[in-house]
């Protein structure tokens, strides 16, 4: 075969369209500075990333190694093992109290799988997807990814950085077809009332739309626990997870309750995307809903909440305005424009100058991301003290120099 | 906030349109019913499922052991740990004597993870990719899950059933974005010739398209080597895998190598889409490179051998037509012509009266399905004897009944 000579020298291919709304996460250079500062030496207070602090539970540790002694790990069935699957139904009935049909439970390789494959499985391209800005930045990137168009909607104080009807009900277009709740929410921690969950899913069902609710804090809440909104109905997708409350991060497991009419669906879809999730991260969740892991994880979440109740007034005390009580996750979103109208430098120089790491509020939208920064505080409370201690040293001198 | 009655009780909203394109995989079904039979009791010889069939290898375990013992598994950088991006890239020096950075390797998500993420940050909506038919049902349907069109080529013994470059210029269309060329193929095991896919790689990058080069059963050939497609440039994408040749399977891990101008998108897309592959796969995997590993991995390469160097012949002397030699994988994919026409009826039938698992074409393409199986053959030569015995049996009475 022969190829005429002027053409064999071209560009590359570009890259999709896509990859120009997608952002990398700003905070990333961020933490190969700190961890830059950390290599010389500097000790730094790292509160950026968003990542359980404890090894992994002792039974779920003994059930993986268990597995691995059999040298028996393979693919599984596409929406996991059914003693996992039978696993997850029955935390729903005895931490809910809400019945939850195994067959519509499918395993997926971290919150993230679910998210793809919600997103795959709803979206032509140019649907819309409402979500609350600020929020996780991967929200938005799994609905482009998928070639439908995110819409931000801007959610603030007066409504506990959540959606609510009204507000998805003003932002609404022709185009919607699913409403993404996270609640407790990435960065804010803020919980939606289950009044407002349950009236955000009856708009989207009276409008032919759905509601995604991204239930990857529930456990890991403070003052009261989370409704599941499964309670509400079973035309909608709930979203769950290992990494967080089971501190399963490094395995890379969560899940998805899809509704009946979705089950064939996601099963296809993450056969052919994903064959299964990992095995022996499946093995070993089973060990996860063990009456001993539970209540050594719940034990956890009240030092979780010993670190919120340190250092959410202590923020307060040097100037940070939180004008909502984070009641979840692991997170403080602060309005910091007492100190700075722009965070995205603000946190460069608090990281050189005090040795304090924290995100920008960039990451998380378009909504007033200048003014905010995210505190993550899975850290033992003398790491906390310390960071608290540097932040005054530093404010102060920044008032002084002022 | 107020619903007008009228438009409180409307269906569900629609799947999105991909998803009737994306195929459930035929042979589910079939493989249950094995499952339903062996349950009662019947022995069933199963060489459906495309699964190495040993353990994990020693050295592996024991990496992921000693992780698990110090309970600390977390996120790792989306592209990987650097520990690990190096040894791939040792393993392509050692290997195959190419320099490839480890700074345009990621590690992924299986080679699932990876062939996203490659379709991702290529195709916009309509944008074609060329690929051999038959071929494995995911692959087309990861280029329908992120919007773009899979065209399928069909291939026969004339090319041992791999794509040539000029089968690619007789398919090419304005919209072609890029080449898919999987060898050793599955479901054919056939392998192309280094000579074809240089040429192949030169007639995409002449035209502003690019190579993507599936290597995941590199290592299984039992002729020659596969020769990476990185050695004739740096312009193309390779996706590899640690399920068939390292049997990591159930740990979920491949990786892709990614053109220069590629890795940012890789990176963002892999941390939004995944945040990153489970770290103890990437901590286990780091033991796959050993040289003891590597020669137990080698000495059940000869195995998987005999295996084919039995059932080959084997399968010939029963009818089955095998018109070229699989060269490498772990399947034999078989002309039936003579039997039926309609090997998914035959393969129904060929599991109940003769308790033998086979896969029908359907499932790998539009080419002819229903005259072609695929035999799975990562099995003990006693089992595939025993498979051999029944079908002789099931034949010639068929035969009779003729």
């Amino acid at each position: 075969m022969n190829l005429p000579e002027a053409v064999t020298a071209v560009s590359m291919p570009r890259s999709a369209a896509r990859m120009a709304d997608i952002e990398p996460f700003h905070v990333m250079q961020l933490i190969a500075r700190a961890k830059e500062l950390e290599a010389r030496g500097r000790d730094i207070v790292n509160m950026v990333v968003g990542e359980p602090d404890f090894p992994i539970a002792p039974r779920v540790k003994q059930a993986a190694m268990r597995v691995l002694e059999t040298g028996q790990l393979h693919y599984t069935p596409a929406l996991g093992i059914t003693a996992l699957r039978e696993a997850i139904s029955g935390w729903y009935r005895t931490r809910y109290g809400v019945e939850v049909p195994a067959s519509r439970i499918g395993v997926t390789t971290g919150s993230s799988g679910a998210l793809l494959l919600v997103m795959g499985v709803l979206l032509d391209p140019g649907d819309q997807v409402l979500l609350a800005d600020p929020g996780y930045p991967c929200n938005r990137h799994f609905v482009r990814a998928m070639d439908g168009e995110p819409l931000g909607v801007p959610v603030g104080p007066a409504t506990g950085y959540q959606l609510s009807a009204e507000l998805v009900e003003r932002h609404w277009t022709p185009r919607t077809k699913a409403v993404l709740v996270c609640s407790p929410s990435n960065p804010t921690g803020t919980m939606i009332a289950p009044q407002a969950l349950r009236e955000i899913h009856e708009l989207a069902r009276a409008r032919g739309a759905i509601l995604i609710s991204d239930e990857i804090y529930h456990g890991l809440t403070y003052g009261r626990e989370a409704e599941t909104a499964l309670a509400f109905g079973d035309d909608l997708f709930v979203i769950n997870s290992f990494s967080k409350y089971f501190g399963m991060t490094g395995f890379r497991l969560g899940w998805v309750v899809a509704p009946e009419t979705f089950v064939l669906d996601v099963d296809k879809l993450v056969g052919n995307l994903f064959i299964s999730a990992p095995d022996i991260a499946q093995q070993a969740a089973l060990a996860a809903f063990h009456p001993e892991t539970v209540a050594l994880l719940d034990e956890r979440r009240e030092l979780y909440r010993a670190q919120r109740d340190f250092l959410l007034p202590a923020l307060k005390d040097l100037g940070f305005d939180i004008p909502v009580v984070p009641e979840g996750a692991f997170y403080i979103y602060a309005d910091c424009r007492r100190f700075t109208d722009d965070t995205y430098a603000f946190c460069w120089d608090v990281l050189e100058q005090a040795g304090v790491a924290i995100a920008p509020g960039l990451d998380f939208g378009d909504n007033d991301p200048r003014h905010h920064v995210r505190f993550s505080y899975p850290k033992p409370l003398s790491v906390l003290q310390e960071g608290v201690r540097r932040l005054r040293r530093y404010l102060e001198g920044e008032e002084v120099k002022r």
